[in-house]
Parts: C-alpha cells; sequence; structure tokens
C-alpha cells in the first residue's frame, strides 16, 4: 500500500495539532502545510510541531505552491468558519484531484446556507472523482452523528433532544473569543445577529438530523436563538479577561418543528468557569434512548481526532460533497484498514 | 424507486417484531415468510402478525418454496444462534442472488470461529453481488458498534471497557431460558462449557472491536467466562420459575490482552430481577471517554431496529460477507433515503 500523501491547510492550534496527530498514523504522508502567515511559511513543519522527521517538510504560502513541489491526495482544511470562503478555497483542491476533510463548521452540512456553492463543489468532485466532507467534534459528532448513530436502534423516532456543557476556561484562544467572553452582553448578542459571534455550525447540526431522519423542512423552520451568560464575579484566562457583568460564555438553542410538533431540540452551553460539564443525546420514541457523558467530550481534542480518522473513510467513499452520515461507520483507525482485511480467528488459521 | 421485496426466515418473537417494524416502512414491500413450524405455514402472515396488509403474504416451508412464488431482494434471518447452521440456511439465499441481515449472533464476526465457511459465504456473496452482514442490539450496538463509533473522536486507545447490566424479568422467553433462568448453576456452567448456553456472541463483539482497532489477535487470546447469578429469593415470570438458589441470570465477562496489555475488558449482567440495569462504555485513552445510557438500551425492540435499520445501508454496500463497522454510518431510515437526497436548503430554493 502506498501512504495517503496529505497537506494541511491552515496552521492554526487546530492545524498544528491536526499534524501531531496525523504523524502518529502509518497511512500518512505529510507532504506540506500551508498558511497566509509569513512567520510559518519561513518555519518547516518540523520546526512548527516540534516533531523531527517533519524537519524537511515545508510550508507554503497557497495550495498552487504547495502543488509545484507535490501532488497531495487529502488536503486537511483548517481555516476558519465562513462556508463560501471554505468552498472557494476547497475548489482548486478539488480540481487538482484532493479529497478535502475540513473544520468549517457550516460545512457539516453546506446545503442549509450556500446551496449553490454546495452543487458547484459537488459536481467538481464528481468530476474529479474526490470526496469533500465536514467534520468535527461539535458539529461533527456530539449533536448531530452520534444522534444518528443513536437511530439506528430505534424503530420510531418523535424527538431528538441534545444537550451540550462546556467549560470553555482551558479551550484555545480562539474559541474563548467566539463565545464572547469579556464583551458586554448586548454587543455580543449584537455580533451574534450578524453572523460575527457564537457557536458555528449549530443550524447545520440540527440540518443533518433533519436530512438523515427524513423530516423535509426548509432552513426557515431551523430557529437559532442565543443568550449571553454573564460572569458574577471576575474570570482571567490565558487568553481572556472577564469582568462582573460582562459575558463568560454563551447559552445557544436551536429549535426544528415539523408537522406540528418539536422534533429537535439543541442546547449549547460553552463559558468560562462553566460547572458540570456534561454531554447528554435524548431519542425520543420508541425505545426511548438516553445517553449521557458525564464529562462530556473533550472539544479540541476530539475534532483533531475526527478530522484525521475520517480520511479513510474519505478516499474510499463514492465521489461528491460528502454527509458524515454518508461516510463508512466513524472509526479510530489505527492501522493502515486500507490495507486488506487482517480478521480475528483461531490461531494458525488462515483463509484465502 | 422500486420497493424492496423482502422475506422474513423464522417466525419467533423477533422475527414477528421484525414484520411488523418492517409493515412501516415505505421502501419495503414483504413478499412471504419462512418458518418450519406447520402451524405457521397454514397461516398468513396478516393472521401472524394482526396486520390487515398482510393477509394475503404466506408462509412458506423452505426458502425454495418461497422463491418459486416471489424473489426477494433482501431476507431478515432471525432463526437461531448456531454460526455454522446460519451460514447453511443463508448460502441459497445469497446464491439466489438476496442480501441477508441477520440476528445471529456469532453472524456479528463469523470469521472467529467458523473461518472456512466465511470465506466461502464471502466468496458466494461476491459472485451473487449481494452482501450479508450480522446485525443486533447485543452483539450488535452498545458492546461492539458503539464503542467503535465512539473512537472515532479518539486520538489514542488503550482500552475499551463496556459494562451492560439487564433486567431480563420483561424479555422474552428464549432469552429468558438462555440466561440459565430456574437451572442449578452447576448444570448452567456446565452447559455454558458446552457451548448450549449464555449469552451468544460475546466474543464475537470482542473480536469485531480487535478488528476495528487493528489489534491483531487471535481466537485464544479472547477470554470468556461466566458465573451464574443465583436468586436469594423465588421468581416467577411469565416463561420460567426460580427458586431460591438456582440460577435467574449470568454474569459472563470477556477480557483480550493484546502486547501484556488489557485492551478489551466486557462484562455483561443479564438477570431476572436484576436491579439498576444501564449501559457503560468507556474507551481509555485520549481523549478519556465515558458514555452512559441511564436505563440501557432495551434489547428485543432495538435489535428488530437494528436489523430493519441495516437493510437500506446493506443493499447499498460493497457485495460480500460485511461487518457493521463496513456498513454506512447506522441511521433509523424512516423514509426511502435510497431515494436520492432532499437537501434541508433555504425555502423555494432548489439546486440541479
Amino acid at each position: 500500500m502506498q501512504p495517503i500523501r496529505v497537506a494541511q491547510f491552515g496552521l492554526g492550534p487546530i492545524g498544528i495539532e491536526s499534524i501531531k496527530y496525523l504523524a502518529t498514523k502509518p497511512w500518512a504522508q505529510i507532504i506540506g502545510g500551508i498558511d497566509i502567515d509569513p512567520l510559518k511559511q519561513e518555519q518547516s513543519l518540523g520546526r512548527l510541531t516540534g516533531i523531527s522527521s517533519l524537519d524537511d517538510v515545508s510550508v507554503y504560502a497557497s495550495f498552487g505552491d504547495l502543488c509545484e513541489h507535490a501532488k497531495p491526495d487529502v488536503v486537511l482544511h483548517t481555516a476558519g468558519s465562513s462556508v463560501t470562503r471554505s468552498i472557494e478555497q476547497i475548489m482548486p483542491m478539488v480540481q487538482a484531484g484532493a479529497c478535502v476533510a475540513s473544520t468549517c463548521e457550516p460545512l457539516l452540512y453546506p446545503w442549509l446556507t450556500a446551496p449553490l456553492a454546495s452543487a458547484e463543489l459537488d459536481a467538481a468532485c464528481m468530476n474529479a472523482e474526490v470526496s469533500v466532507v465536514g467534520t468535527g467534534v461539535n458539529p461533527g459528532f456530539v449533536m448531530d452523528l452520534l444522534p444518528v448513530v443513536m437511530t439506528g436502534v430505534s424503530t420510531r423516532i418523535d424527538c431528538i433532544k441534545a444537550t451540550r456543557v462546556v467549560d470553555a476556561t482551558t479551550r484555545r484562544g480562539p474559541l474563548q473569543k467566539k463565545i464572547g467572553s469579556g464583551l458586554d452582553p448586548d454587543v455580543f448578542q449584537a455580533l451574534f445577529q450578524e453572523g460575527k459571534a457564537g457557536h458555528a455550525g449549530f443550524c447545520e447540526s440540527a440540518a443533518l438530523l433533519a436530512h438523515s431522519m427524513g423530516w423535509h423542512v426548509t432552513a426557515d423552520d431551523i430557529v437559532e436563538t442565543l443568550e449571553p451568560v454573564v460572569a458574577d464575579k471576575p474570570i482571567k484566562t490565558e487568553y481572556v479577561t472577564v469582568e462582573v457583568g460582562q459575558t463568560r460564555g454563551l447559552h445557544q438553542m436551536v429549535k426544528v418543528m415539523y408537522q406540528g410538533q418539536l422534533v429537535i431540540d439543541l442546547d449549547l452551553t460553552m463559558a468560562l468557569c462553566e460547572e458540570n460539564p456534561h454531554d447528554t443525546v435524548t431519542v425520543k420514541g420508541a425505545p426511548e434512548l438516553t445517553l449521557t457523558f458525564p464529562n462530556g467530550v473533550p472539544g479540541d481534542q476530539a475534532t483533531v481526532a475526527s478530522l484525521i480518522n475520517a480520511v479513510p473513510r474519505l478516499v474510499r467513499s463514492t465521489p461528491g460533497l460528502r454527509l458524515m452520515t454518508e461516510l463508512a461507520c466513524p472509526i479510530h483507525d489505527k492501522v493502515n484498514i486500507l490495507g486488506g482485511n487482517h480478521y480475528i480467528m483461531p490461531a494458525h488459521q488462515t483463509v484465502g
């Protein structure tokens, strides 16, 4: 088996962690990084990650620059939350014959806000016989993919409810900022209304659920609201300072009505110094199913895992702009499972 | 879209529930039942299930008899726990061009105990371009597929631990018997050692986990033990009577060592009058993930759901003897998702 040649587009905190995890995979060959920051372009991936085996792997200013040196099979895209901008960045990768996995949150379900660009990307994927998928942990797992997997053992689904409570104190700086930390609550609310703050991709989680369940709603039926969570004591983290009365996080909700019933009910709290972090998913119906992660699923680490672990399934999937639910069953790909099946069987017995 | 023509092989409690659920699926056309019981052959599926729309659907004595009247696309196989016997029954279905989903427990991972028969079935599947899969809730979901799905957000896995506690009081009669209810503990232990009692398919859950994680163990490394759970008060259910000192259920364990470490640790208690039923899965590693179903996943209902919901993914899968982890993401297929994608998007906007 040839290794899968992977390039990393975007060298922020998630991009760097992505390379560190990818470097542990025997099936992957890391061929380069891409970042707009000239200071990063001067360094090798080895220097940026501390992994000496990557000392000879360069950082390029653009995907085009990278392609002059090596052709990737897969690009990992961790470069912001704008679906339009991400599709613009991904299109040339697809046209160059690379599959793309992205942590851009709305790419979990890009048809919701960018149906025309999605259709163009889908067509380009099929033309080049490659696949693109948006993934992560939220969106990408806790409040969408995992509930869908639970419905695999349901005979009737009345409502899908997911609650996630995250203590953002130990999370990366960009996340602490996007939840409004340190902002006046009115300012944060205004930024959210303008689409410039808050948890991105939340409506897309709901859209993936509705699509998977065959609930034919439109974007207008997916109603999102936000309440700032206000600090009652001062908070200082590595990245932000919050005074009493300022925002320390968000309480964001998405509800979907279908045929007069509440069918999707997503409830997210992400705040500094938030107590009792946990994730709970309830599938109301038959049987009634409730599942809890008592400590929650850690965000950043699980996002990187979700991204990298999706690659072997992505390269095997049907070409197109794919949904996470359309790839094979999520799995931690420790070894190169593409290299053939080693079945567990009685000792010294072989078949074939 | 043509509906998928489905036949039900085995009309015990699970088979009957399977038909009832299948009858709610717009994508399915139920073309017949198959059972060795002459009393059932005299009745229609409508009579056996109480669903009047099935009044004209017959029960046949064999798969061959059914084929003289109609050709199924899929056969649902719910007829016992012997992997050898099940493969013998499934082989002619595959040769006739039908996909097969089965609740036969060891079929979750048939390579473990029947590698040669599995290889033959796999070859027959590829020859006929159809797929076979073993599924259910346990084995099939709680202690194998779900932990695998969880590892999709893991960067390192040290050990997979799953604990399931089931109160069997309200479960079907055959299950109450297979957990030893009413037997002398020594008799039950002896039956278990002979492979004639206990929870079937438990080692197969471990094998699926080991296979999915790339832990190259053999069947000898998968160690299963059983302890009878003894009644300290008399118990009477619809199906069995248990005196003090007799068996009221089982405590069954499977452990797998790999490279000197305990990597799989499965712990199952199924007993009458068992308190605090629940399911807990822990993926030790990075991040550390623990998930609990506080009330557990109900067995029989979820088994039927898992079986029927697998069908649309099964008919789309790569031909062969498949594992549940090789099908697309588990999903409740309410509508005919095979009939094309209806994407959730802004109102009145269409693409393509």
